[in-house]
């Protein structure tokens, strides 16, 4: 891999040395499906905010509470208006993710959710990653440079402490707004050297970049890609159980994060 | 194609009657590349603003200027932070038009770019579509009614007076975020039944309606998708000449819209 394939480690790096020495405060927990986002607002009794400072008419929900010193926002991007499911996918994704931002300034994005897993890269069914790398696979532009905005390769929030203490598995992850996966998302992916696989991922990191937000991902193996059974039918069997399991990992991020600065993570 | 294929015509029907009946006064351009943005903008002689309401350190760029009674906005999401190229493609689209709905209150959405097009539906290099319909050719979601918000079919506000004035072309749009075509983008491509493909459109017209703005969708034919040559070949070679096109288009546009209600156009 050439070492400008290698992304935004450069301006990772910056958002470090801007960040105050002081104990996360305030975080902000995305989570596009209201499968995966229960449980966590069922632990954490968070709250339905009726007065969020979204748009009017927007379907996006916010959540939030207190738990010990830490503020918890979690923000759902609801049902779509048009079709009624989940505004599941990247445009919703990054809406969200600039919205809240915008309204919360949190301190830590932590983008949680399902995930296809490749086998032959280790993942298993209800694995949860702490995603190292992020990166597109379906935004092929043959046009030098052009070709690398899209794959838009980046270097999630560095979170060695965290990765050790909760030991969890650490991978690559590649984002496209498809469930399937064809040939060419499939050649994509294998060059994004990915170990899971999602839909949003790689957008919340795109705008918590822009708007110089660290964000990890912490992402649950519901269906494997490269196995036998279709990737629809094992994803919606497997998703009760594994959104169980997410829940339980991400209460061990916000418990280990608790009282920390940034650096410490 | 069943009656539930054909989207949100409600919610723009809701949209037509919630609009006042007073002439447009503000419009927002929408193009992703400088290349087409700068001919509008040296036509109007719009003046970038430098004290746009867009957060600190996103690239996006806000032109404006007055042109006889109409307030133009012109936003184009500027150069990549990290890779330096025109910021192209669903995510900064979606990203800027929610800022610059809620920055600047438009009446009316003119998303203005170059796409492919394709011969077996009647396009040829430098014809200009008003576009009937956007959706997107690759978020495919296997599960039922997720599927359907996956191509997220919309019908674009209609303006039958401006295309007859006018005398353009009409035709349905896709959007994807490759510039080239996978045999899997073909596919749902033909299902969408269009004439034109760009990488912005549909994302454009989802936030629109998320945010109740009209949009129209102007696409000038750079390269033949169905065709001879090679996409990106074919696209760099005639971008300079089709904006030429596209900029003369856009000002017929906003000759006609002067002094008109939403439902004169």
């Amino acid at each position: 891999m050439a070492p400008h394939r290698e992304g935004s480690e450069a301006s990772v790096e910056a958002m470090v040395a801007q960040v105050e020495k002081h104990p996360i405060s305030t975080i902000l927990i995305i989570i596009a499906m209201q499968t995966e986002a229960l449980p966590v607002v069922n632990k954490f009794q968070l709250i339905e905010n009726p007065h969020s400072s979204f748009p009017k008419g927007v379907p996006w929900i916010h959540y939030h509470g207190a738990y010990k010193d830490i503020t918890i926002n979690l923000i759902w991007p609801g049902k779509d208006l048009t079709f009624g499911v989940d505004s599941v996918g990247t445009i919703s994704a990054s809406l969200v993710t600039y919205a809240s931002i915008q309204a919360l300034q949190p301190d830590l994005i932590i983008n949680a959710g399902t995930a296809g897993g490749f086998k032959e890269k280790g993942a298993a069914i209800g694995d949860v990653f702490l995603v190292s790398h992020v990166a597109f696979h379906d935004r092929r532009i043959p046009i030098p440079v052009f070709d690398l905005y899209g794959v838009g390769l980046r270097q999630t929030y560095s979170t060695p402490n965290l990765l050790k203490a909760l030991n969890l598995k650490t991978g690559k992850l590649s984002t496209g707004d498809s469930l399937d996966m064809s040939p060419h998302d499939e050649a994509s992916i294998a060059a994004n050297d990915a170990t899971v696989k999602d839909m949003e991922g790689a957008a919340v990191a795109y705008v918590a970049e822009l708007l110089k937000v660290p964000a990890i991902f912490v992402k649950a193996v519901t269906d494997i890609v490269d196995g036998e059974k279709p990737t629809a039918e094992e994803f919606l069997q497997n998703l009760a159980a594994v959104t169980a399991t997410l829940e339980e990992v991400v209460t061990q991020v916000i418990d280990f994060i608790s009282g920390k600065c940034l650096p410490e993570l």
